[in-house]
Formats: structure tokens, sequence, C-alpha cells
């Protein structure tokens, strides 16, 4: 009963996320297991690190899976490849440890944010970045950041009801100008559903000088999710590392 | 009567070239002269610096049109990137010269084919490159490029007939590796019909050792086609810069 772990990109556009809904349908998870499932002759169920939404793309996603039947990974690798969209691409294939798990035995993610802070087109990323023109201040979204950072309770920038803990810890949250983009980079041992998306929102609120930095401690304190800022959209996130290990 | 001259982007995938083939046509010039005869309220007609075949991109291209009424360009500008579909963007529109013409005061063109020699995924710029992962030899490359600068009749290396001219000069030709890409640069005083691309397919016969370099200089001798190599696919061809005096 080998495990396997992959390393995997998509650009999840046309995807209704990463999570199997149905059979044939429309989601990363299921395109996989259809051609895993094919290859090995049997049912093939994968566990990813997490479930990115719909629209949302990935360039680091890691996957693992338990088979009944042993393939070497390089022959598999190249046979998977063959079966896949062009729009969902596998990096590597290795054999894991017995108890290796995607989710489960991931330590950090990071994510990154797109956003294109300019008037002039943007013909050949539009796809992957979320238009927005208005002036930005980058110091003073940095300075909000600082308050992000560390161990809280994100209930307040996170999407849907949970019983599990809402806290994690976010290790990493740049703002960085790139050309016309203006880039968040952020890292945490874990993310709550559309948390990235709320943070970014509530950090080009920021930025445009429609809200204060100390917004973001009252969030904190009453875990209200209408006091952060919008959602951003999702075409402009990419999960681009899982760290195990 | 002002002219004005206009530097364009377009991604070229769903289009059927650059050149208006009737009315409401899938063309960039197409789509371009209906924003344009929209705003200004009467019918313009604008001049491409070329056509590129469809399929094909743009990061540069030139354009300019003369028009009855005049607009301030910045208003223009502004205008027109609302009325445009978003995979063409309008980088500037300026007053020009009223002797200038995109095509005919054109000086030299350069345009980059990428090539993606890796049979790792290409899932975020499947658009624009073209899959080709056997092993290429460079240097055999750029020896055989030598071979195809300077002033030749070039023929031999374009489809259609013409009576026209068809001696170019060719004033620059690398190869270079860009991490899983090799790209081809290429920069002449005006191309032929597929030029590029049979260049590029000659080179890549070349660099995967099935064709001499030699073979160049039998084209240039001959004139005929079927002696130079295949035409690689449009999705990889981007018109990068037209320069003028």
């Amino acid at each position: 009963m080998p495990t396997y772990k992959m390393l995997l990109q998509y650009d999840g556009s046309r995807y209704r996320g990463w999570q199997r809904l149905g059979d044939s349908d429309m989601t990363v998870q299921g395109k996989l297991e259809a051609a895993l499932s094919r290859l090995f002759g049997v049912a093939v169920e994968i566990s990813g690190s997490g479930r990115t939404d719909a629209g949302v793309h990935a360039r680091g996603q890691t996957a693992s899976f338990t088979t009944v039947r042993d393939l070497p990974p390089e022959a598999l690798l190249h046979d998977l490849r063959r079966c896949l969209p062009e729009d969902i691409g596998v990096l590597s294939i290795d054999y894991a440890p017995p108890r290796f798990h995607a989710r489960y035995s991931a330590l950090e993610k990071t994510y990154c944010y797109r956003v294109w802070n300019s008037e002039a087109p943007c013909v050949f990323d539009r796809r992957f970045v979320y238009v927005f023109p208005d002036p930005l201040d980058l110091d003073r979204m940095r300075q909000a950041a600082e308050r992000l950072l560390g161990e809280h309770d994100f209930r307040g920038f996170s999407a849907g009801r949970t019983k599990k803990s809402t806290v994690r810890t976010l290790s990493r949250l740049c703002v960085d100008r790139v050309g016309e983009e203006v880039r968040f980079t952020l890292t945490a041992d874990g993310f709550l559903q559309q948390m990235v998306r709320i943070l970014v929102g509530t950090l080009l609120e920021i930025g445009r000088g429609e809200r204060a930095a100390e917004s973001i401690d009252e969030v904190f304190r009453t875990g209200v999710r209408a006091g952060a800022g919008f959602t951003v959209p999702a075409k402009g996130l990419c999960l681009t590392e899982v760290r195990y290990g």
C-alpha cells in the first residue's frame, strides 16, 4: 500500500474549486482522482493540503494518496501528465512515508494575492490579478499588517461558521510593489475560509485611506465578520507553497 | 484633422488576426475601429504597423489613424479603455505628426517566440508558448542563426507569394534559455508572411539535430519554401516592439 505525494499547479479559472462535489464534476480534486483511478484501475481518493475555493489558483498545492497497487512514481508522473487537462499540471510525484497526509502533515502554507494597481491595461495576466487602480499607501498597509502578525483569533476575518478553533498564527505578511502590481504574501500555520481574501480586502481599504488600522484590533476583539473589509475576488489568489517537516 | 499614434497590447488567442475581415468580425483591427468609431461618432480606420496572423499576440503593436474630429489623447485613452475587451489593451495614445503612418514609418520590428522546452507542465503561460520538449542544442542554433543575419532574400522562409521584394535585413536573432523556456528574439526592417515562425521552426530542427545549418544557405539560394523547416504555431509568437525614427 504505497503512499504518494504530488506537487501540483493549476489555473483555477474554470474550476469550482479543489474539493470534489460529485461525479464528473469541474473540480481539481475530481479531475485528478478520475485520471489516477483510470491509471491504477481502482478508485483512488486524494487529499489536498487544503481546499482552494472556486477560481483560486495554485503553484504549489500538495496532495497525497494511498493505493493498493504500486506504480513507479516516474512512470506515473509521465502517464498522469498525459491524462490531465492543460490547466492542471503535476510538478512531481514521489513515494511518501506511510503516515504522510497532505493536510494533517502540513506545517505552514503560503498564499500570494496579486492586485493590478494601475489604469494601464493588464492583458496577459488578466486571469490572475484583481484590477484595483485606486492609489494605495503601501506604508500604511505595511504598518497595519504588523497588527495582523502573530497568534490571533481570526474568526472575524473568515467566512462561514465553525465550532473548531479559529486561532491561527500568521508568521508573514509582506506587501510589495512589483511594476504595476501590488503583491501580498501571507504565511500561516493554516488559513480559515476566505481568510486571505478578507485580510487583503481589509488592507486595501486601509491603503486607500477609508479605514483605520485600529479597526483590526476591534475585529480581533469582537470576532464579527462585518467589522472587517470586503472579500477580494478569487482570481487574484494563488496557493504558492505548503511546507512539511 | 489630427493624426494619432497608439501603442497596443493584445492576447491574440481568440482573434482571427489583426486585419479587419468584414463587419462585426473577430479581428483586433475590427474591435479597435468599432470602439474608435463609436467614440468619434464617425467611421475611423486605423493602420497597424503590420498584420499579425490569427493567434499571434502583441506587447508593442503600433497603430495610427487620422480623424475629422479632435479629441484630447488623454480623454480618448480613458474612454477607449472602457470600450475594449479585456484581451486588447491600449498602453498610450498621442498626437503624431500629420505624415506619420504606423506601417510606412516603421523602421524596425521585433518579435519574440517562446518555446516551452520541458516535460514539466506549463499551466499559467500555456496560451503564450509552444510546447516542444525535445532536447535542443542552443549553441548549434546560435551558430545557425549567424547565417540568417544580414540582408538576404527570405522568400524561401515565407508563406504565400508576392511580386514585391522579399529581401529583408535581419539585424538580430538571439536564442536564450530562460528557465524552462527557449526564447527567440528577432529584429528586422520588416518580416514576410510567417517568416518568424518558419525561421524558428527551421532553427528547432537544427537544434534537435535533424537538419544541417548549411541547409539555410540552400534555402536562400533556391528560394523554395519546402527546403526550410516547419511553421511553428502562432500562439508562441508576440510582436514586442516597433521602432520609428
